[in-house]
């Protein structure tokens, strides 16, 4: 899977915002944000879409999008979480590596039409209190 | 929680179609589908979103969202598939217990800009495919 990119993120050998990784699911700050703290959350496996998925990695992965979802809920302030997952590029998929969207809404900033580029200091921004906070979630939890 | 209108159909109080329950989850069908086969997820109990959820749900849910996803591609020849889950009115949540929208996208159709009621007959016939092809998913692997 040397062409997919977030294979390459998974690798280190593309950069992105990695909060949490661990031997099945990794969580990266999207490289092209709706809003803040917008966060993906992926299988370490390639699998193109869910369809190919294996029950284990999806459960993980969803466990983990509450935590995400809570903590940008409470830490960064956001109003409304949309968790969304396209597989087809017709639903909107762009890359063909599964993966969950964790979108927030803020009530006080409109969702940008087109997509910008997230800045080194948001995503270390973000990214250092996600690391914390998950860290501190899986602790309690496990 | 009479008000709630998803507690309601899983009483059997309110009709829906639906082709499977057990006792922690329900597959049934939007009842204002943006498209052909518009499922939703969601568990027996009542939580108003994800952050309330207990693990176990949401791993039976999305578990079942790959296979009713599989279904809607193979049966109803989907294009693209998209998952969401909304959390807050601001994310697009209108009914107060958590669920899963399975959303199908086929090239030859546009989406719906208005949300159509589900008529009598495509309920029927969408509801006794998603029934059989569940069942038949979930004896092959349980």
């Amino acid at each position: 899977m040397e062409d997919c990119i977030f294979c390459r993120i998974i690798k280190g050998i593309e950069h992105a915002f990695i909060p949490y990784m661990d031997d099945k699911v990794i969580v990266f700050l999207d490289k092209y944000p709706v809003s803040k703290a917008h966060t993906l959350i992926a299988p370490i496996r390639h699998y193109s879409n869910i369809f190919e998925a294996d029950d284990e990695s999806l459960c993980r992965i969803i466990k983990l999008a509450r935590i995400v979802a809570k903590i940008i809920r409470d830490k960064f302030g956001a109003d409304g979480i949309r968790i969304v997952q396209n597989n087809g590029s017709l639903a909107g998929q762009v890359i063909f590596h599964l993966h969950f969207h964790v979108i927030p809404y803020y009530r006080n900033s409109k969702m940008v039409r087109y997509r910008r580029t997230l800045d080194h200091w948001e995503g270390e921004e973000v990214s250092t209190i996600l690391r914390e906070e998950i860290r501190r979630e899986l602790g309690e939890n496990n």
